[in-house]
């Protein structure tokens, strides 16, 4: 089956509308699809930004708030721009590593992968609902709905495994080219930057890429 | 009838896409679009940049000049990377605003507007043939292939009237918050950033914006 590498930072405004959208039409294509958090921090800072360029240059950030919210519109998905922004993204990608190490069998926390349905409850709390999701008590309420268990999904999270395997995906993503998100990388290498590249990556994919 | 602002700059990269295929785009929709070629200069220098990001920002220029491949193909258009890279726009920028003036009735050289025109010519030149914009036989070379008395027309783009025309139009731009090329504005003032949101913006001002 064509697979997809689906690069994304909690904090990426444009990361939300692509996580909410990529499932139904990854299946459509008949593409499989990993979900692959990373921290776009460190590769910001290599590029001599201490912060989100939405913040460092005004007129693109008004734009990408107004972009972002005409977007959301169209598909239907709920939308509050979330205070402060960019939020700290260290915690929920810890998380989800946990969740999506999980889902490829290297680790057991329960008898379903609850990695995906995470990301996306992160995404829809913090840029459908304005919640902080570097607050332990927002990813502590998702995963209890999501029914894991709360505290060892943590206590995983805190561990040298998790903190390493994060540090090794962002390192991948850096070296694979990638310098914004979401980003899709095709098994043959070809790079994808943004939501608005979705549709065209999952293409490039389906055709054998 | 429903009316669109299409603001380019004629070293901009994605504006090739955008200039290539809005005529048609915007004829099936029922928008009537102005084209209004500025200068990106001014407004990067602004924000301190000397040069364009995608010369600042390796990573992103290398993705840039990939996708942008993939969507000339995509469209069916000729692709060339020009170099050097960006090309000093000013020349074309004047040139446009001669033909264009003269469309708007304002001034007149000929029987027929041939502005639009001559900036497609002026895209397809320097990202389809890896032609170099800021020569000024590559300008008198395409408006002989349109007919247009050159000598006449050079004339009057170095001429006071239409350099203030420029510097008006990108002053404008920057106030309608405009940093990158290609926008769109809608009547209502909404601004659309980037080839990839030229079919929105299309449907939002035939909406009546």
């Amino acid at each position: 089956m064509a697979n997809l590498d689906f690069w994304f930072d909690f904090a990426s405004t444009y990361s939300y509308p692509a996580v909410m959208r990529i499932a139904p039409l990854a299946a459509t294509a008949g593409v499989a699809v990993r979900f692959r958090p990373f921290l776009l921090g460190p590769i910001f800072k290599a590029q001599g930004w201490d912060t989100s360029p939405f913040n460092l240059y005004p007129a693109k950030g008004r734009h990408m708030w107004r972009d972002l919210e005409r977007l959301c519109a169209d598909h239907s998905l709920p939308f509050r721009r979330p205070d402060p922004f960019p939020q700290w993204s260290l915690l929920p990608a810890r998380v989800a590593q946990v969740g999506l190490a999980e889902a490829s069998g290297e680790e057991s926390w329960g008898e379903e992968s609850w990695g995906e349905e995470f990301c996306r409850s992160v995404f829809r709390a913090q840029f459908g609902e304005g919640r902080r999701i570097d607050d332990i008590a927002t990813i502590g309420d998702i995963l209890a709905q999501l029914g894991v268990d709360g505290d060892a999904v943590l206590a995983a999270a805190r561990a040298a495994p998790i903190k390493a395997r994060l540090r090794d995906e962002t390192q991948e993503a850096q070296q694979r080219g990638i310098f914004g998100a979401p980003s899709f990388v095709t098994g043959d290498g070809e790079l994808f930057w943004g939501n608005d590249r979705l549709e065209r990556a999952l293409a490039w994919a389906a055709r054998g890429g």
